[in-house]
């Protein structure tokens, strides 16, 4: 399965034995894994569901190399992977990477972003297993895993009466991205949300603790009002987010950061995806300890923002606003 | 696990609705898939060992649009990825891809991607479940295919004194690509070659067949003479091909079509891949009907062919030969 791309054999394979000793082949010692890299695919025992996600970083689009060290690329492309593990409920069972690298891309580049993805998935006890090598003119790093969770938590499962729940932090890493983009020198606040956006978590305990608690869980990845209108779509319902609520939840970091860029952290908050945080929802009596409640779940379709009495609607021309811009404007939404 | 990329968060979406629509949606009634697209991972039931692979394909690098449909492109990644689980003598379950797309990519296009990747995956009997989209500014195609086997074929179970099979054919798709890159008028000979490598086909019958009785088998991706190497090194073998019998396992077309692009059939032969054929190893009372036999492993490592009394090296410099020099020299290898 790890596998060379046509051409430039030779080096390609010498690759593989060199990523295999990165790896550090405590990979194959893993339980429910009987063979790793080296042959044509891995081999697996598995007991109950499987949950299985594929996610993609393409440099230039999801990463900078000049704002990310070759090893934060490798381990936030892994946790963004294993975070759609944790947003199941689940625990992870085993990693594979395709990596595609340009012609010119050095060992010594190669090893500290395989180095960096291996750390990941030490961190998550997700052990990467194999993966595939191709040419490719620009870098990119698919990763694909595996999980167990017996009754695995879906985007469609949120009801009306719902409480909505925030696991984990929002907006810090999108922060963090646009103190790089603007280049400010980064004061402790912003070098927090910088350090968020490198080194991603994804929030493997607590998706665990939402098991038999929420109804509903998405991993926030997009945005928390993006993601938010999966759930609400997948589910046939309305999510609405507390204004009060979601600022209380917000962390100092992301309130000092957002002043020294002049943004409005609100809006950072709603935008921001990367930190890997859950959103979740279920019954108020079963919200677990990791759970901030930011909101609530009614009868209808869309994502709105409670603002006082009035309804501000998330959806649709929200997605075009920039983090700059004032808050969303007044809309006749429907009262609660 | 469909998931829209950074940004373009409302085409992106409906991008994916409109892949889950061309995916016919067969996909979510196939035995053992209980989530596929529209969550954040695809969740399955399994029973039994599973087998695990990734591959990528890359413009320019593993296909060009201009030779390929775009149902092709979408075809061939598809069986690429699906062709290592034929090699490890597994049955497919369920396939996820991964969609890097750049940004004036048409729904088109898409459509015409998708509609190939679905009808290999219907061919193959591997509904496509789901996926993830990313933007790009080349166009890669990632797929990662699960699978059954109770007892896995591995590439290390290769014995001295086994024969060697090879399991469909070699050579024709890298034929067929050579008149492409030619711009030849293709004769009837070559148009077969083409066709294979616009439209390869996994040998999961015959991978089936060679359960309980191969003792190793990897496919043909890299090239003959490479993908022997593999058995060699994992196997610690030697694995030596015997001249006439290979010659005598060449289809008319590709020694007719080689005959007009004086090319040499036997280098064609050893160096093609992307035809996948099986290569695989087992004793010869145990061969199955699909399987001839090329060859035969013996104590020592390295891959020869034999050529009346003589075995010439084809690891090593081999590789970079090109398929039009002569076959290789005469080199004082061992004598059986």
């Amino acid at each position: 399965m790890v596998r060379a791309g046509r051409g430039g054999v030779s080096s390609e394979f010498d690759k593989i034995a060199l990523i295999e000793r990165w790896l550090t082949g405590s990979e194959k010692r893993a339980p429910g894994i009987r063979i790793g890299i080296g042959d044509d695919a891995a081999v697996l025992s598995s007991r109950g569901p499987l949950v299985w996600t594929i996610d993609a970083q393409v440099d230039n689009v999801h990463f900078r190399d000049d704002w990310l060290a070759w090893e934060d690329i490798g381990y936030r492309a892994t946790q963004a992977a294993i975070s759609d593990i944790a947003a199941m409920g689940a625990r992870p069972l085993a990693a594979l990477a395709s990596l595609a690298l340009p012609a010119h891309f050095s060992d010594a580049k190669l090893e500290r972003l395989v180095r960096g993805q291996a750390e990941a998935a030490h961190r998550s006890a997700c052990p990467l297993i194999g993966g595939n090598l191709a040419r490719a003119s620009e870098l990119s790093i698919t990763t694909t895993v595996l999980g167990h969770a017996k009754k695995p938590l879906l985007r469609s499962g949120a009801r009306p009466g719902d409480e909505l729940w925030l696991i984990g932090e929002v907006g810090a890493a999108a922060l963090g991205l646009a103190a790089l983009e603007r280049r400010v020198r980064p004061s402790r606040a912003l070098k927090s949300c910088i350090a968020r956006w490198r080194r991603p978590e994804p929030r493997l305990a607590e998706g665990l603790q939402l098991r038999g608690r929420a109804r509903a869980a998405i991993d926030v990845s997009d945005g928390l009002a993006g993601d938010a209108a999966h759930i609400a779509a997948a589910s046939g319902v309305r999510v609405l987010f507390d204004e009060s609520l979601l600022l209380a939840a917000l962390p100092p970091h992301l309130l000092e950061g957002a002043a020294e860029l002049d943004l409005d952290p609100l809006t950072v908050a709603l935008r921001g995806g990367e930190d890997y945080a859950l959103l979740a929802s279920g019954a108020a009596a079963r919200r677990p300890r990791a759970a901030v409640p930011i909101g609530r779940v009614e009868r209808g379709k869309g994502v709105y923002l409670q603002r006082g009495r009035r309804h501000l609607p998330l959806s649709g021309s929200f997605d075009h606003f920039s983090m700059r811009a004032p808050a969303p404007r007044a809309h006749a939404g429907k009262k609660k």
